[in-house]
């Protein structure tokens, strides 16, 4: 019998935002490998194995569901949100470079944070807009400052992912200054926490009410663009530029 | 008896990928409201109402659906992929600017295009991103290219929706001359026609070999940043800047 990797988009929290192609490769699975929160949302079962690991081992995780894999056994690596989206999948093309075994592999996706986060607040992302990691453990500082300048300057709403750690609390509070000076005291921005979940928060403040502490690592930021507006307790951002 | 409106998004295509919390909206709605091909996709049942209208008349839709909701009816709007994303949310929250009756709605997020189209080509969105809606219908050429540019300086990997249509053909052939330029002949750029239904058909390319007529207005397009690369069939942007 032949060995493949799945990596698997669990969503936001909830399971009914589970996707029926994850669930049938969750029942199909002789492994799961993940972070040990996402590997938590897994149901144990009689045969199945259970391999969760510490945060920022991305790489060793992907090299161990490859070998797995290589072993004959039917690995599913779990992310929350989506794969592909600051997740796994990366991690695990780059483990799989050199490799002269490459097992029957399928990216499975899901929703996403932000997308979820989306919903809740109303349609801040229904206008053109870019998604940002805000950690700076794979990358230089100074390039996500670039990357929120020319991102204001070319009015997308943007998606912040990872916006605080505990390691770094002041990298974000230059984000609001940064994003303040490029779009002004009045640009709506949206916090979204742990959505789906019970412990669920959504607020939308102007970027002058904006403060650090609003956000942790369980949050999802959405800055508007300069037309993002309010109608009723739903945030939108409109289709048309005129 | 109250009536309700909720957003729903039916992912790329196949019932796999359609969320437990979407197929649960529609097993409680009585009036189903979208695009003809996405109303085609809801099985009809005794009870439920199909309203299947033509598209760019979003706005006429979307009060529609707050017009049947007003008179107590349980309302889903479809949206292929995910509504939040180049489709009915933002359109909805427009027509309830002004209104004075607000029924209760909710947004449900899916399974957007260009996730479903990266899991297929591996994980071309693996670092930071941005989502450009193509189609001038909304706002001006300019702002297309500005944009283009803009975020070719970022290094974003960039996603494409609505490349080409019948209407315009031109447009997305200035849409390549412009990213050869910003990016060089050697970018990788990937072509994802109508992922998880039978048509699917997915390519990669570089931008010297990208012709417009691989994209209609059935694909995705996903272009690579700077450091996105191929690793046997799959293309992938790795998760670090070093």
């Amino acid at each position: 019998m032949s060995g493949w990797v799945a990596v698997a988009g669990l969503g936001p929290g909830t399971d009914d935002l589970v996707t029926p192609e994850v669930r049938a490769a969750l029942a199909q699975a002789t492994d799961i490998v993940g972070y040990i929160p996402y590997v938590a949302r897994v149901a144990p079962r009689a045969g199945l194995a259970l391999h969760p690991s510490d945060n920022r081992v991305e790489l060793d995780r992907a090299r161990f569901a490859l070998d797995l894999a290589a072993e004959g056994k039917r690995v599913v690596v779990v992310s929350s949100g989506d794969p592909g989206v600051f997740a796994m999948a990366s991690a695990l093309f780059e483990a799989l470079e050199g490799r002269e075994d490459a097992p029957e592999i399928r990216i499975l996706p899901g929703i996403t944070a932000m997308l979820a986060a989306s919903a809740r607040i109303g349609a801040p992302l229904g206008h053109d807009f870019c998604a940002i990691n805000l950690s700076d453990n794979l990358k230089p500082w100074a390039l996500i400052e670039k990357r929120l300048r020319l991102a204001a300057e070319a009015d997308f709403a943007m998606a912040f992912y990872n916006p605080r750690s505990k390691a770094r609390p002041e990298g974000f509070a230059r984000v609001l200054e940064i994003l303040r000076e490029a779009c002004g005291p009045d640009r709506l921005i949206c916090f979204a926490r742990a959505v789906s979940t019970p412990d669920e928060a959504v607020r939308t403040v102007t970027l002058a009410e904006a403060r650090p502490e609003m956000a942790d690592m369980r949050t999802v930021v959405i800055l508007g663009n300069s037309a993002t507006r309010r109608v009723g307790p739903w945030v939108y951002t409109p289709r048309s530029v005129p």
